[in-house]
């Protein structure tokens, strides 16, 4: 799994919500149809959308990597509707995921100050 | 032209080889086969090693674009060899290009320093 998402120029999309969804799981924030939103308006101003596709084949990537799996609770108050939640499956792994996207996102912040210092006086 | 190379994830790496194509012709650096070279060595330490398609694609661009164009020279000392240089066909446009990239630059920045700040304590 480890080179998977690594770009030799920038960061894909996918790992970099692949770390959101990680983050997003510690403080138990995620769940079903929330998360489109939740990101949405989050890098609204970034001028970045993220569409529903790829924030759910994230999701699935990360069960596939088995760091996360999804479990279903009784809305509340209604007995018989559920909501989809999800937490981790392997957190060690998880965590050894955050820990190499830090590495990645140190490493495209330079990149980039580097084309800025390089190409603007 | 402009929107072209806007990802509204992090641009991408034509836009950015673009960007540099330009720069180094401003400083009267780039011709032929040196372009590779140096652009390799430039990004070395930041694990980011642009091939050679690449770079010749994003160069045919911006002659596509009218931004820049290629001329020949006799190779200093050897009348019957000649190196492909390139200057600019339309600075101005050359300029626009690089503002837009400087704004584009700074939002990618931005997008991955709040990355940083929304994942890691």
């Amino acid at each position: 799994m480890a080179k998977k998402n690594v770009s030799t120029f920038l960061l894909r999309q996918r790992a970099f919500l692949k770390l959101y969804l990680i983050t997003l799981t510690e403080q138990e924030r995620l769940y079903g149809l929330r998360i489109l939103d939740l990101l949405r308006n989050d890098f609204k101003i970034y001028g970045y959308k993220p569409n529903h596709s790829e924030i759910y084949k994230s999701l699935h990537e990360l069960m596939d990597d088995g760091i996360l799996e999804r479990y279903k609770k009784p809305k509340e108050g209604m007995k018989l509707q559920e909501v989809v939640y999800y937490r981790f499956k392997d957190y060690e792994e998880a965590q050894r995921y955050k820990k190499q996207l830090k590495v990645e996102l140190d490493r495209c912040v330079g990149l980039l100050q580097k084309a800025i210092k390089d190409n603007y006086k």
